[in-house]
C-alpha cells in the first residue's frame, strides 16, 4: 500500500513535460517509470533532481557502467528496494553480466562485514593509510 | 580514545603470523595495518575474514579496480571512516585518479539523495523494471 | 506476511484497555492503531512506549506540528515504512498541506545527499561553526 | 586525520569564486565553511550541490526554521557529526532557542525508538492509516 | 517482486549440492530456505557464506541460544525484514521464548533511542568508561 | 570538538539530582557519566530516559549480561561509538569475558554481511520461516 501517486504525462503541465521529453530523448525510451511520475507532484523537485542525475551520471573519468554500479552498490547498503531494482536494470543496459551482478553482491556483502568488525574493534587509522588516501 | 588492541607481528602466535605472511605477499606490502592487527586479538576472525575478502577481490569477472571502488562506494553509505581512508589508499593503488575519486563521490552522493526521495515518496516498483532487473 | 500478533481490545487485560483507553482519549479518536496492538503482547513496553510519546509529543517550545514533521523526517531517514505512512497521516491531521510535505521530502533528499558527501569527503569541523553550534 | 583538502578562496578559480561569492552574499556572512571548500576539488559538484541546496532551502510552504530543523532532524538520524554541528549553529541562527533543540532532541530519540519497535514487530500498516497518508 | 531466482535442489551442480546436503546436516533439517537457494546462483558467495557462518555460529565462549539473539537484534537495528523473520525462527528453534523475544524488542528500540540520543546531544566519552572498556 | 554541555552534580538542580542518586543507588557507583549529564540540559529527557532505561534493562526472562550484550550488539549495528565503548564497559561489569566480546563482534560482522546479501539479492520470505516466526 504505498502512498505515491503518479503524474501520468497527459495529465502533466508542460513544464513537467519538458522533463519528461528530456528524460526520454536522453535514455533513449519511449515511457517514463514511477520514480519520475512521483517526484512530478513537486515540480521543482522533478526538474532538479533530473537536471542533477543527468550532470552526475554523464561520461567523464569514470566509465557509464561503472557509475551504474556505484549506484547500485550505494542502493544495496542503504537497503532501497525501487532503487536497487531500477539500477539493476540500468546497470544491466549499460552491460553488466550476471557474473559481475553476482560479484558486485559478494563484494557489497563483504564490505558490509568488514565495516561492521572495523566499527565493533573501533580500528584507529594507520598513519601509511592516511597518507595513501591523501597521496602525499 | 579507541578500544582496540593491536597484536604486532613479533608478538603474534605462528597461526597469526601465517595469515600476516599473506597478507603481505599477497599484497606486495611488508607491513599490516591497523584492521587485521585488531582482528588478530580473535585468530579465528582473522583467518576467515582475510581468507573470505582473498576471495572477494580475487580476478574475476569484474575489474579490481571496479571491485575497489565498489567497496569504498559501500564505506561510504556505511559511514565507516576507517574504512573509506583505507580503500581510498587502496582504490588509489589500483589506478583510481582524483577525478576518479571525486566523481565516485558525487554518484554516492546522489544515489543518497535520490534513495532517500524514493522512501519519502513510497514509490512503487514498475512492472517494467522488474522485467529488466530479471531479465525476463 | 509480517509477524505481529495484535491484542484487541474485546481480549485485552485491564491494564492494556487502560493504555488503549488513553490512546483514544489523548487523541480523540475512537480506534487503536496496529503498533500499539502490537506492543499490547508486552505490556511494559505497551504502557512505557505510550507514556514517553505522549510525554514527547505534548506541547512545548515546538509548535505540534513541527514535531510530527520532525518525526516524519526522521521516520524517512530511518527508511521505516509503518512509521513513515502512519506519520504522515498524523503531520496531516495536526495540518500539513501537500505543499508542505513535498518541501519536506526534499529537505530529506538534500539532507540525505549532503551528509553523504561529507562523510565521503571526511569534512573537518570548522572552528567557527563549531563555536556558533555552542553559543560560546 | 580528515582527507579533504581545502580549495581557499585565494586559490580558487574564477568559476570556484562566483560560488563562493553567491555562497556569501545569500547567507550574508563573510567566510566559507569546509563543506564547500571541500566540493571546491571538483568545480562541477560544488555548482550542482550549492544551487540545489539554495533552491530547496529558499522560503516556500515551509518555514525557513522549519526546514533547518528538518536538516538537523535527518542529519542526527543519519549521525553525521559535520552536518549535526553545521546544522545545530544555522538552525540557532534561524531562530531555535535552546528549548527547541531539547525537545528536537528527544523527539528524534523517540522516533529511533519506535522506529526499530515497529521493525522488531514487523507491524501491519493500517487500513485507515493508509487511507489517511493518501487524503482519500 | 523481488528479483532473486532460486536453485533447486534437483537442478543444483554437484559443488551446490555438497552445500546444501552440508546445510541440512548441520542443522538437522530436510529443506533449504531461500537465502542458500538464491546464493546458489554464484557458487563461490554461496560456499564462502555458509562456511563462514557456520564457524561464526559453532558453540564458543557464547551459548549459541545467545548468539541466534545477538543475530536477530542486529537485523532488526539493520531493518532487514527476511532476516528478523528468519533469525526469530532461529532464535525460537534455539529456546527463545516469548517472553524473551519482547524484552530483546525492547532492548533494541531503547538502544535505538539512547543511541540517537548521544548522536544527537555528541557526547564526548568519560575517561573511566574508555579505561573500563579497555579493562587497563 | 563535541557540543554537549554537562550538568555537575553540584550546578544540578533537585530535581536533576534526584535523577542521578538513583542512578548512583542502582548502579552502584559513585559517579555519573557524561550521557545523563548532557540529557541532564533537558530535565524532563533525562528523567523519562533514565526511567525507561532502568525498567527495559530490569531482571526479567532475558538474563542481564544477555540484555548488555543485545544493547551493545544494537550500538555496534548503528555505528554509535561512545554507546559501544560505554556498553562494552557495562557488559564487562556484568561478566563478558575477551572471548565473549570477541564472538559477539564475529556474530555482528557475520550479520551484517548476510543482511547485505539477503537485501542484496532481494531474497523472498519462505512460508515454512514465517510459520516458524509465529509459531503457528
Amino acid at each position: 500500500m504505498p502512498i505515491s501517486r503518479f503524474v501520468e504525462y497527459e495529465d502533466a503541465s508542460p513544464e513537467v513535460r519538458a522533463v519528461y521529453d528530456d528524460i526520454m530523448e536522453s535514455r533513449d525510451v519511449d515511457w517514463i517509470n514511477n520514480f519520475w511520475k512521483a517526484l512530478a507532484q513537486h515540480p521543482p523537485t522533478l526538474k532538479r533532481t533530473w537536471e542533477s542525475l543527468k550532470e552526475v551520471m554523464a561520461p567523464g573519468a569514470l566509465d557509464p557502467l561503472v557509475k551504474e554500479m556505484l549506484y547500485l552498490a550505494v542502493s544495496m547498503a542503504n537497503t532501497c528496494d525501487y532503487c536497487i531494482n531500477s539500477h539493476t536494470a540500468a546497470a544491466r543496459k549499460a552491460g553488466m553480466s550476471d557474473d559481475m551482478l553476482h560479484e558486485l553482491r559478494a563484494v557489497v556483502g563483504m564490505a558490509s562485514e568488514t565495516n561492521a568488525l572495523v566499527e565493533a574493534y573501533k580500528v584507529e587509522l594507520d598513519e601509511r593509510l592516511y597518507r595513501a588516501a591523501r597521496k602525499t
